[in-house]
């Protein structure tokens, strides 16, 4: 399983701080949503300038205009761009053609995403779809949600999950074979953030 | 009915030229989510700066994590700020409440929002919703979209429409009794930018 660590309402250069201390264990940089929308694609460039050969996702959430945000975005060095799943599909589509055209990866978010929604984004199985649990919702219930999402999700080759997860729901989202677990205040908060990225990631590679 | 003029794709410095052509017709100036997700919250501070008397719109679309967004974007100067309509309740509620605390204002995009998400957003009747047709779309079937969708908002005091407003689909929105319509490409791309923006607010509030 691979590990996603998000960076998030922080300064630039405290982002850059903390993705050094974690880069030696994350697969994958998130650059969150809060901090494009704090400094833009100035956000991506610097982070991808320091740090190149890192997986960079940029976490833009487009829902409209794909084809410009999507561009502008990979332009700017992500490697990775997020969709809402809730976005038309018409929308999806285009993300997908421009994520081809740039040989660049696209994630789908599931966040607060229909059911009957979730069944119609099956031609997307090429992409990353990730199960969100809404920050705003107390970080509570996880579990829950992957339950009842999972079925839904076997067209798809790259799962991942995010919203609040902790060492406490590694082991869930391990039974249910997620390939990348998003994770951020609970490493990016740490005291001591090298640590807590090293020990997340053990704990994630654990029985295998 | 009110102007709202949505600045997009394009550098703070063109934008500040925009609005200057614009703010004479305008009623509310919309810092479109592509110059948010390009320049951060320095677009918005940077034009609230140049017309402190004019009121803006922040279209940041925001999915989650509404407070930490809603607080940064009031902060920066923003009038009005806005949440899709398929975000959590939880994430709508807290929108309002720091709306409430900033004594601001905030507008609920239904851009892919299911009939049945609608018919729970009676609640949030304070804010402005706002009924768009997604770019990716085509820009047609506006007329359409208005048609299906009005039912619904009857709880509203201030309805909104955006998506490829042109002066053929103003007396369809003049007959919906919306209250702002919001226009893009029609005034900022065309070629004399005050001349088109003054053409609009004329037809608009011709027959009134």
């Amino acid at each position: 399983m691979k590990l996603q660590v998000a960076v998030d309402r922080v300064s630039i250069e405290k982002a850059i701080y903390i993705i050094k201390e974690v880069e030696e264990y994350a697969d994958i940089i998130e650059i969150g949503t809060s901090l494009i929308k704090d400094f833009g694609l100035e956000s991506v460039r610097r982070i991808k300038k320091e740090f190149p050969n890192k997986i960079i996702l940029a976490d833009i959430k487009t829902v409209d205009e794909a084809e410009y945000e999507f561009e502008a975005v990979y332009n700017a060095g992500a490697d990775i761009a997020t969709v809402l799943g809730g976005a038309s599909l018409e929308t999806l589509r285009i993300c997908r053609r421009v994520a081809n055209k740039y040989k660049k990866d696209y994630l789908i978010d599931l966040i607060e995403v229909s059911k009957e929604k979730q069944e119609s984004l099956k031609e997307f199985s090429d992409g990353i779809i990730c199960v969100h649990l809404p920050s705003d919702n107390g970080k509570c219930g996880l579990e829950d949600l992957i339950n009842s999402t999972i079925g839904s999700l076997k067209d798809f080759n790259r799962l991942a999950v995010a919203g609040g997860v902790s060492k406490d729901s590694i082991s869930t989202i391990k039974k249910a074979k997620f390939h990348i677990a998003v994770v951020g205040g609970a490493i990016t908060k740490a005291e001591d953030i090298k640590e807590a990225a090293k020990d997340f990631k053990a704990f994630m590679e654990d029985d295998k």
